[in-house]
């Protein structure tokens, strides 16, 4: 029996539970602690935002209940990871974009496009978007999101410079900034501030 | 007539309505861009985090349609923002803390702990916590709904640097680590991450 912590009173002590299932929160939290990948944040409902996930991460991305990944690294997975996603039944998007350095920066178009168009369908959520560092091409990507919602360049930039901070690049914002949104604005959007 | 327009398609030019209302959302960008207030973020779900909203966040702030708003100042609203919140039937709750500068600083804790009872209270949701810049204080509020999440503290703090970048506080931060949240352990979470 899997315990519901925070809506179940934890069973009394002539519960017919294995005493390891009868301990409230008081009682585990040394393995009750959750790791959040790297840069982690919500970005709005159902869309979450970090840097690279590892094992240590792999309870805390259970707890998120995922229905999907976008992966915008070139490099497959560890077989760890794979089988972290087929296990929790998570289907990955990969959108391979190579992690340049400025000012050889190639931010493809077309790649975030269709990796958008991933990000805002409601049927993959929740889900994750990810790099290495959860800066510059997640950072892209969520730039484009926020466009989308109508957010001004000005809180877009400060919202991408708060994740990559001394790492910041003017050829990323420049990306975001002269992204077409045209195609995409009428797509449905289920976030917090889509509507009027 | 208010058309929402990602949901619905803009109407034919033959259509009754006048011709403002039928224009789509390409004709309409310039008044359409959103403000954020500063430092504003989702928290989860429900809960978001800013600095202080001046009335070029009005129209935002509506777009969330919030329900009410945790001020962690002491200072009274301007008129204008008062008069935004009745407009919008969004209900104030006003936790005044001093913004004290190091080596000054006092977080006190029975007032996070007031503070933190309304921001879990789903019927208070969509909330909004702020204080003047969404560093200080909103980052301690934050970092206690994180430990109640039970996320690591490298986590938390790195989060909580995150938006006080250069003056992020090491009393803030001790604060966050030493809060107490045994008492609160059990109250009903709707947080992404809340379950196991």
């Amino acid at each position: 029996m899997k315990l519901d912590n925070y809506n179940v009173q934890p069973p009394l002590a002539a519960d017919a539970s294995p005493p390891q299932d009868s301990l409230s929160d008081a009682d585990t939290d040394a393995e009750d602690i959750f790791v959040p990948p790297l840069n982690f944040a919500m970005v709005d409902n159902g869309i979450f935002r970090s840097g690279f996930p590892n094992s240590a991460n792999f309870g805390f991305l259970k707890s998120l209940r995922l229905r999907s990944v976008i992966c915008l690294c070139p490099e497959p997975y560890p077989e760890s990871t794979l089988e972290f996603l087929k296990a929790n039944e998570i289907r990955l998007y990969q959108f391979g974009i190579d992690g340049c350095k400025e000012p050889f920066v190639n931010i493809p178009n077309d790649t975030i496009r269709e990796a958008l168009k991933v990000a805002l369908d409601v049927k993959n959520h929740p889900l994750l978007i990810h790099c290495k560092r959860g800066k510059h091409r997640t950072g892209c990507l969520v730039g484009c999101i926020r466009r989308l919602q109508r957010w001004c360049l000005s809180s877009v930039f400060d919202e991408y410079q708060r994740f990559a901070g001394a790492k910041a690049r003017v050829s990323d914002q420049r990306f975001i900034e002269l992204f077409d949104i045209s195609g995409l604005k009428h797509h449905p959007l289920s976030f917090s501030c889509s509507r009027k």
